[in-house]
């Protein structure tokens, strides 16, 4: 017997009554009964979106809402500015690159955020440029962009769109779409909607509307304009996921039940007991600056395999939590707090850690995580 | 209470123990745990298409798996010939206009299906063509086209594909890829392969990988080489529905018990005996020449209207199946026989439009269904 645990970026763990709820027998799609599901769903993400905007939902996974951001608001031979401070970020550039746009890409170290004023600066010497591409929390190095300070420089240029993947924010912590002035915000069902991965959402400002009435990309699948005409209808273009969203309108309900607050709190809790433990135990973190509550990038310490250490957690204790990627492949582990995630999976995620760690022959102190962790995660207690 | 039943050409049921198998906790998917069940669903997908080539899975519907297969194989420009004789026929040419190629079309009554002369002969008068796209099974008009005498067509055309939408044909009736030499072969998840929405798949010949290489048409989520290069590794370039995949697995293992030989002749005897019924109290047929045995079209008597004969069918008796689109709106119902349905399935069908029918004032003699269903579907008991 060995209990698992999931604690990776995505896909994140799935409650139990999600999982019951899409284990019910197939309906059709084109159907009152389905319908109204969807209704309630397309309501319940304009609260999580923070958006009185329509939230398109898509059959993909959040590749694909990205795509359509691209393809559906701008045209070849345009110009736009892609953040690349990670996995995330370069995949803005590629797909920038794949349809014909020049990109002026801000490469921003990995483990660092971006500067607005970086931004400004390419922005005022460039006002030709159509969009900046950001990620609100690049997953792949546990970083938050300020995507505040970034949506008060494109909201007052009247042709430039902020496109904003939120794939590991949204209901993560605030980005509040219409408040902050986004363009472009989309997520994917695998994070923090705490469903398998399968959906991709991706809601529009009025602005960003009006950008698809030029939009010269050729596009088919992820046509915004059909999808928002369908949605009016509580469809899609395309046969929509029906056991997906039959366990979005579940969690929705979860969400509301909760409270869009006390979750951004949980996610703040989580994360920040987290590091309180890495850094007890003598780690480094690698975005201390900008963290996002999303995740907990750490590096791991010299002399261990971070390949290694991840696979042992896995396959031997059951907890699975992610590696890095590219370059920090083997030299960071990431521990997720989005979801279904509570205070008693990130005291496994510590103690598992820790006594992983002393396996491979790291000198710590068994506790010393726990004690630094557990009077945070108290404090979510009445 | 009132027991449902789904009897609509997708989403089709979907088995209980494939429901369970994808209600298991959520695991991630770059674990060999995963690879392990990805590598099973690979293998069991060649089968089902008949194909010693890869079967790509992509996270879309599956009008996904079209648009992938006209924008990873062709150009803007290049000319293409649509076989239109339906709803998803005209798919084809609408995203064949919207990667700026040249359509040449050739409109086939509804309810019947192509000459295979008449394609013959565009195809010699335009040697240019690169394409041409049919479905093996145009599930608006229940019409099977003749795709084996296609692919005679198009094989001793070194310059010309022919690409097949059989999304409602694979797993029901032969199409056997290879050995009719069709150079693209797709299908989606919530037909014949018994899972809900949100898969779809597609197989390519050498002949169509070699179009891969000079395709200029612009994409980014549906790019089939890149697909090719993952599934190598027993993964999928982007996020994977991982639950939908682990349903799959299940799905596959279910073909290879039963297998396909014997599931071809399930579904023939079922189209069999839904015909004979409905033939025998009095109704016409929709595609009687060359039905599919996906879905069977029958024409509303006059004086009822088929639109809502179906909602009755559906909301009061809880009997699911599908009405017509456009011009046979209200003109037509279909009944499935793709995926989990077995011979009491149509033994209910049949008995609730009898019965349904004779609500709405049609004169008929109840049990003269059954009595030509039964001998038929006898035949699928030793």
């Amino acid at each position: 017997m060995k209990k698992g645990f999931l604690l990776a970026p995505g896909p994140t763990p799935v409650p139990e009554r999600v999982l019951l709820a899409m284990a019910q027998p197939m309906i059709h799609h084109r159907t009152p009964q389905f319908s109204d599901i969807f209704a309630e769903a397309k309501e319940g993400l304009k609260y999580l979106f923070q958006t009185k905007e329509d939230v398109l939902i898509l059959a993909s996974s959040g590749t694909g809402a990205m795509e359509g951001s691209i393809s559906n608001l701008l045209s070849p031979g345009d110009e736009v500015i892609v953040i690349n401070g990670g996995k995330f970020g370069e995949r803005w550039g590629k797909i920038s690159d794949a349809y014909g746009l020049k990109v002026h890409w801000i490469n921003v170290e990995w483990g660092k955020a971006v500067d607005p004023d970086e931004v400004r600066k390419v922005l005022d010497a460039n006002p030709q440029v159509k969009a900046v591409m950001v990620q609100a929390s690049e997953t792949s190095t546990t970083v938050a962009h300020p995507v505040k300070e970034l949506a008060a420089l494109t909201k007052i240029r009247q042709d430039c769109l902020l496109i904003v993947d939120g794939i590991t924010a949204v209901g993560v912590f605030p980005v509040p779409m219409d408040e902050w002035g986004i363009d472009v915000l989309l997520s994917g069902s695998q994070k923090a909607f705490m469903l398998p991965p399968g959906l991709a959402f991706a809601a529009l400002s009025e602005k960003a509307w009006k950008f698809t009435e030029t939009a010269k990309c050729r596009r088919f699948y992820f046509d915004f304009k059909k999808e928002r005409k369908n949605l009016a209808n509580n469809t899609t273009a395309y046969t929509p996921a029906v056991s997906l969203i039959i366990g979005l309108r579940e969690v929705l309900a979860m969400v509301k039940e909760e409270g869009i607050e006390r979750i951004y709190a949980r996610n703040e809790r989580l994360a920040g007991a987290t590091k309180a433990a890495m850094e007890a135990i003598g780690l480094k973190l690698l975005a201390p600056g900008n963290p996002s509550n999303a995740a907990t990038g750490v590096y791991v310490p010299e002399g261990v395999d971070g390949g290694k250490l991840v696979k042992y957690l896995r396959d031997t204790m059951g907890v699975t939590i992610a590696g890095g990627q590219d370059h920090l492949k083997g030299k960071i582990f990431r521990i997720s707090h989005m979801g279904y995630v509570d205070t008693f999976d990130i005291v496994v995620a510590i103690s598992a850690v820790e006594m992983a760690l002393s396996k491979f022959g790291y000198s710590l102190e068994f506790g010393k995580g726990a004690n630094a962790a557990q009077a945070i995660l108290l404090e979510g207690y009445e």
